[in-house]
């Protein structure tokens, strides 16, 4: 394959779309016309080899951190630019995955709300000349459908492999499954607080929240653009995922069963009883998500979670994983996380090629450890790179050793 | 305290109804005319000793074990009587909680829909002249005001005391409730799979449930009995909270990513895409709940669970059970509980005057345990029940060592 690296100025933290063409998706349906965002940060070096991918999660975005944009940036631009990344103590200048040295890549997951091809993106002329919302006409699209539509984006800027392919939660998800699909583009990879498959237990919570979102009467079966967004249904199924991000240890010592300053729990049930602060804190979770997050496109991330499952297709778990025996890898779990389990961890990383141990986030906090406990992720990440860097650099015949001597 | 115990022919397992009057709950309100259904097995003793209060949980009824009709009771009765009851391993002639040597009684918790004044009974004439349900009207009841209530259908019994006051799950809140509201009517106490107070946690997923009825459109803001019910919302609450009553381990056992025979997951999102086994599970388990019981009684009792606090007005948890110190305590986890945690049995344990170490429930299947093992359950009980009679006989002067050689 021989890939022309994009040439585009400089700018880092900035969204840019890469149109990646018609794709057929996993269930045989074409989605036409496909779009993916994406943010970028460093630069892409000669031989094309310093190139990170790291995949957000469900209602993550492409921004993971600050960025870095010229003098003639308009201000708009700059503003969104200059704003706190998603992951900033891991990704930027100096941080474990340096932007002065890796070419970071960041795409927005396909069908999600940011900027990539999603349900509340204009259909194309060939399927509704009005070019109104896709709506409830969106196909569903798997990990493994998003992770090939990103496979063309790496394409377009030139990217043979990455070094390294790293995500946590659903991101994780994306990552393993980048990893099975293209074996030679990714010659590391980082799972955190994810795992080879949805299990049951995790079918069951995603099932609920795609539930509380279609039962709010303005979802109208996915096609309320031209009305009221089923804001309620997304702020429930919100509440209900935030849940299982957090550990039940970490509410009770931060909430217990204080009151809402102002309010009185003791009252009547019917006609609006003061809550305790968990619940207002789960309310506001909730609020906030429905302001910067699209229902339909939260619906479709998710169901593409319960499609997760790296063996399909593909024999057990091990056979799927098998042509990825040249890859380091790196697992890692939170080991209070009740929504990914660590045993999720265990099962992937003891079905590699060459089986690793999981790496522990200590944590009170469950799943958000990951975003939570910046300093133990950090270190991680630090020391997987650093190893797989050493190795690739004894492969290529250049003894890491002597270059340190040297 | 005098009282006149009740006559009434022995018929066990038989829904009677008792009328303990209006009742001043904890929020000030007064709740008229209030009824409590309950259901009894075996006889009082000549002094009145031999009386096990059972309490179910959540969606629980009174029908804790088959009855026993005479030969003129009507077929609807006995049809009643004869049905399975949600404990029959344990309550019965013969078993632990041996009808044969205990006067068993278990009433229906106030606010429920299966006897016991609720939402969905009849307002009295003083609140309604037409008598219609109470709806959105009904007050809010708490653990404490339940019991409240059940001493009165004690007084009316004839019972001064309980032998045992048993509860697992929302039932053990009512238990630990009985045994510090009433310390001298509880001799013993069994608090299973249950708490001293509802945690951030258990608020958290309570918040959950209700508000997913209370969004249902067809909820009204409670007044719902002239039309449609909340089916949708109840039965999304019910998923919920059955997540939380089984372990993920068991979940991802028994379902895996299986797929229901007959559907196909790999297709469109928004147009009827095919269910994993799991999710078909739980929609069976919302579809059976909607058929039994009223969704603002599952409200009333959910927030009534919210407001369980042992300690409420009483000072430290330690200084609120001071007063049990003669009662004779059993608190059991079940060691994969994910809705009742075992350190939340621990915290109530080592609360108690007399410090007792939690007995453990081992089971795969989280919170359920206490339903599914029945043997564990009953061992546990058995040695609770033998070492609480053998400390009363000899309490009453007749050694027990002395009672058996004789």
């Amino acid at each position: 394959m021989t890939i022309q690296p994009r040439n585009f100025a400089r700018e880092d933290g900035v969204l840019r779309f890469e149109t990646v063409g018609d794709l057929t998706l996993e269930s045989g349906e074409v989605l036409p016309e496909v779009t993916l965002a994406y943010e970028t940060w460093g630069e892409l070096n000669h031989d094309a080899s310093n190139a990170i991918l790291v995949l957000h999660a469900l209602t993550g975005d492409t921004h993971v951190s600050r960025g870095l944009v010229g003098d003639d940036a308009d201000a708009k631009t700059r503003a969104y630019a200059e704003t706190e990344g998603w992951w900033a103590g891991i990704v930027g200048a100096g941080a474990v995955i340096d932007t002065n040295k890796y070419f970071v890549v960041s795409p927005n997951i396909l069908g999600g709300c940011n900027g990539s091809t999603g349900p509340a993106s204009a259909a194309p002329s060939s399927i509704d000349p009005e070019n109104k919302p896709w709506g409830s006409r969106f196909p569903q699209v798997t990990i493994r459908d998003t992770v090939r539509a990103e496979a063309r984006l790496a394409d377009a800027l030139g990217i043979p492999s990455f070094s390294y392919v790293i995500g946590a939660s659903l991101g994780g998800a994306r990552s393993v499954e980048w990893a099975a699909t293209f074996p030679d583009r990714v010659r590391g990879c980082a799972v955190i607080a994810s795992a080879s498959s949805a299990t049951a237990d995790t079918i069951a919570w995603g099932h609920m929240q795609n539930l509380a979102i279609r039962q709010d009467p303005h979802f109208a079966g996915g096609d309320y653009y031209d009305g009221v967004a089923p804001e309620t249904g997304l702020a429930l199924a919100r509440r209900i995922a935030h849940t299982t991000y957090r550990s039940a240890a970490e509410l009770d010592f931060r909430f217990g069963r204080d009151v809402q300053p102002g309010e009185q729990p003791l009252t009547s049930y019917n006609t609006g009883r003061g809550r305790y602060q968990v619940e207002s804190y789960l309310d506001y979770q909730g609020e906030k998500l429905v302001k910067r997050f699209d229902a339909n496109s939260y619906l479709a991330i998710n169901e593409a979670l319960l499609t997760h499952d790296v063996a399909r297709g593909r024999g057990s778990l091990r056979q799927a994983l098998e042509p990825t025996a040249h890859c380091h890898w790196l697992v890692a779990y939170v080991d209070s996380d009740r929504l990914f389990f660590p045993s999720d961890s265990h099962i992937l990383a003891s079905a590699l090629p060459h089986p690793v141990e999981p790496q522990v986030i200590h944590s009170p906090s469950g799943h958000d450890g990951f975003l939570i406990e910046t300093g133990q992720v950090e270190r991680i990440l630090r020391q997987a790179l650093a190893e797989h860097s050493e190795r690739e650099e004894e492969n290529r015949g250049v003894p890491s050793q002597v270059a340190a001597a040297a």
